[in-house]
C-alpha cells in the first residue's frame, strides 16, 4: 500500500493521539463524564481564540459558521461591507444576498491582501453599512488580510461590527480577538485544529451579542442566541457532535502543549519554507506580498495543465494537494501548512511537485526547489 | 473504572467496529481513496432508505436536515400542516415560523398518534397547503405515526407533499420510502445508524426535488438543490464530515449484513421486551397504543421525581437514558433501543430501572419486571 500523504489546507491530516481520542466509547453529551470535558473544551478554546467570550461550537462545517454570523447580525434590507477577494469573500457576499442584505462588495485582485483604505472609503459612501465581513486568511488565493488594521477602521465607525472569517486563520495567524477587537470571529475544525471536518466555532464579542436581538435575519439550526444561551450552560440546543468533540479536547491539549506563539511560529516556517522551494524551483507565487500561512498558493507554469498536474501529484505520488478554484482553476495549486505536518512532510510535498513537473515533460532541473527548502532549514538551525 | 452504558434514543453506543474504521487516516473527500467509498455509501444509503432516490448526507445534526427540508419546499406567506403531538412536532412547527411559512398545527395528545382523518381533514380546510410535516417515531413521546396512512391521505391532493422526519425512525421502522410514496426522508447519525452524531441524511421523491426550483425559502448551507447537484458526483457542496462518512460505511455494511428486515424486528423486539418488563413491575407506558421502536417512554409512579430518577441511575448504575422533554419533563423516562445494544443491555437497563426505584423508596417487588423480559425472551426462543 503507498503511503498516502494529505496536504491540502482542509481537511488534515490527523494527528493519532487525536484518532484514537475519538474512538474511545460513545458518551452522551448530557453525561457526567462528559462535562467536565466541555468545560476543558470551553476553556481551551477561549485560550485560542485568545478571547474572554464564549466559543460556540456547531456541528456544521465552516460556512454553517459563517451563514450563522450572517443571519444571527444581519436584517434583511440592510447593506453590508463585504472584502471580495476570493471563493470566500464570495461566500460571504452570497450569503448576504440570500437572505436580503445588499454586499457592498470591496473588491481586491485576486492574490491581493485589501487595502483598508478601500475599506474605509466604502464605509465612507455606505456610511449605513453595520458589517464588515471578510476573511483572515483567503484560502483560496493564499492571501492574509490586515485584519488588524480592519478592526481600527471599524472601531472608527460606532455601531459596527467586523466578522471574521478565521476558518483557516485562527491558530494560523496571531488573530487576538479580543485584543483587536474582532466582534466575531468563525473557525473549522479541519483547519489548524487537527481535527477531521464536522464541527464550526463562533465567538462574538459583546458587541456582536447586543446585536443578535435587533437582528431579523430567519434562523434556527444556526441561530447563535439560542447556541449561547444553552452552551454557557454546557447545554448546546441540538446534538453536539460528540465524537468530534472528544478529538477537539485532545487537539487543544496538543495546541496548548505546544503553546500558540510556537504554533503560529509553525505555520509560518512551513510556509516560508515551501514559498522559498517554489520559487527556487523557478515557480512563481500566486500571492507574494501578503501569504497566508495556512496554504501556499503557486503558478503553474505555462504548459503546465493544473488538472493534470494535480492528477499525477495524486495517482503517481500519492498525495492530495489542492487544485485552483474559481477562475484560477487549472492555473495554480495550493499546498496547505495546518494539520499533522511538519518540515519533512513540506520536504515530501516539495519533492512531489518537483517530480510531478518532471512526469510532465517540463524542463526542470531537479533539486532546486529542495536546495531552497533545506537552506531555509538550515539557516533556521543557525539562528 | 465503572462500566458506562448509553441507553438513551440518541446519541446512541456506538460498535467497536465502527470506532475503529473512525480512527484509520483521515482521507481527503475528493482523494481516489474516497471516492469508490462515498459510492458504497450512497448506493447503502439508499438500500436503508428504500429509495432508489439520493439520499444526501450533511454535516448537522438532524435539526439541520428537517431545517433543509422546510426552506428547500416552501415559500414564505404560505401554509403548511403540521402534525403536532411532541417536542419534534413542535420543531416542525417553529421551522415553519422561522422561514414565514404558517403552520396549520394538527394537534395530538402526547403519547398518541395522529388519526388520519384529522389530516385528512386539516387538509380540508387549508386545501391551499402544498406540504405535511409529521415524525414516524416522535422521539419525545415514543409514538410511532402512521406514515403508510398519511401518505395516503397526501396523495389524494395533488401537489402536496409529505415530508418524514425519520430521524429516529429510519431503520428502526419499516418506512418504504418509495414504496408508500413519502415525498422526503430525513435522518440522523447518532439513531438506528449505529454513528456518533454529526451527520444528518435527507431523500427527496421526484416530485419533491420539482418543488425546490419554486420554494423561495432562504437557504444557504441546507440548499438541497445545490447538494444534489453535487452530490450526484460524490462533491458535496460544502466540506463533508469525511471521518462520519468512514463509520456510515462501516455501519451501513453492519446494517446490510444483518438486513433490513431483522434490523426492523431487532427494534421491535427490544421495544416489546422493555414495555413487557415496564408493566411487569407495575408501571405505565406514556404511549401505549402505537408505540415506536426507537424508544420506549414510561411514567413515572407519583411521588418519584423524575430528575432524581434519572441522576441515580447516572450517578448509581453508570447508565445514562433520557428524561421526559417539555410538559412531561420529570414525569417520564425512555429508553433508547438503537446502536450497539441488544436484549441482554436492555435487561441491564431494566435491572437498574428496577433497582433505582428501590434505592428512591418506591415499594418496588424486585424481579417482577426481569421476570417480564425474560418471559418474552423464552417466548421468542419458543417460537
Amino acid at each position: 500500500m503507498p503511503k498516502y500523504r494529505l496536504l491540502t489546507p482542509g481537511p488534515v491530516a490527523v494527528p493519532e493521539r487525536v484518532l484514537r481520542a475519538m474512538a474511545g466509547t460513545l458518551l452522551h453529551h448530557r453525561a457526567p463524564e462528559f462535562l467536565p470535558l466541555l468545560d476543558e473544551v470551553r476553556a481551551n478554546l477561549k485560550r485560542v481564540f485568545q478571547t474572554e467570550r464564549d466559543v460556540l461550537v456547531l456541528a456544521s462545517s465552516g460556512t454553517g459558521a459563517m451563514e450563522a454570523a450572517v443571519t444571527s447580525l444581519t436584517s434583511p434590507g440592510e447593506r453590508a461591507i463585504v472584502v471580495r477577494g476570493g471563493k470566500f469573500g464570495e461566500r460571504w457576499a452570497e450569503l448576504c444576498e440570500t437572505y436580503g442584505v445588499e454586499p457592498i462588495c470591496v473588491d481586491v485582485e485576486w492574490g491581493r491582501a485589501v487595502d483598508p483604505e478601500q475599506v474605509r472609503a466604502a464605509f465612507d459612501r455606505e456610511p449605513e453599512a453595520r458589517v464588515l465581513f471578510v476573511q483572515a486568511s483567503e484560502t483560496s488565493t493564499a492571501v492574509y488580510h490586515p485584519i488588524k488594521e480592519l478592526c481600527q477602521v471599524v472601531r472608527e465607525r460606532p455601531g459596527a461590527l467586523i466578522v471574521v472569517d478565521g476558518i483557516s486563520g485562527v491558530g494560523v495567524h496571531d488573530l487576538p480577538m479580543d485584543a483587536w477587537g474582532i466582534d466575531v470571529l468563525v473557525s473549522g475544525s479541519q483547519k489548524s485544529w487537527l481535527l477531521p471536518p464536522g464541527l464550526s466555532f463562533v465567538a462574538l464579542s459583546e458587541r456582536a451579542e447586543a446585536r443578535l436581538a435587533t437582528a431579523k435575519s430567519p434562523r434556527y439550526y444556526f441561530d447563535l442566541g439560542k447556541e449561547l444561551k444553552g452552551q454557557r450552560k454546557n447545554s448546546p440546543a441540538y446534538t453536539p457532535a460528540v465524537s468530534l468533540i472528544v478529538g477537539l479536547r485532545e487537539a487543544l491539549r496538543m495546541i496548548l502543549e505546544d503553546g500558540l506563539e510556537p504554533v503560529f511560529a509553525r505555520h509560518a516556517f512551513l510556509a516560508k519554507l515551501t514559498r522559498a522551494a517554489m520559487q527556487g524551483m523557478g515557480l512563481k507565487l500566486f500571492a507574494p506580498d501578503s501569504p497566508s500561512f495556512a496554504c501556499t498558493a503557486v503558478c503553474l507554469p505555462d504548459g503546465v495543465d493544473g488538472n493534470k498536474f494535480i492528477r499525477v501529484m495524486r495517482d503517481k505520488h500519492v498525495m492530495t494537494i489542492a487544485e485552483g478554484q474559481g477562475h484560477i482553476a487549472g492555473k495554480v495549486f495550493r499546498i496547505g501548512h495546518m494539520g499533522d505536518l511538519d518540515e519533512y512532510d513540506m520536504l515530501s510535498a516539495i519533492a512531489g511537485v518537483e517530480l510531478t513537473l518532471a512526469d510532465l515533460g517540463y524542463p526542470i532541473k531537479l533539486g532546486e526547489g529542495t536546495r531552497a527548502a533545506l537552506e531555509v532549514l538550515r539557516d533556521r538551525g543557525n539562528a
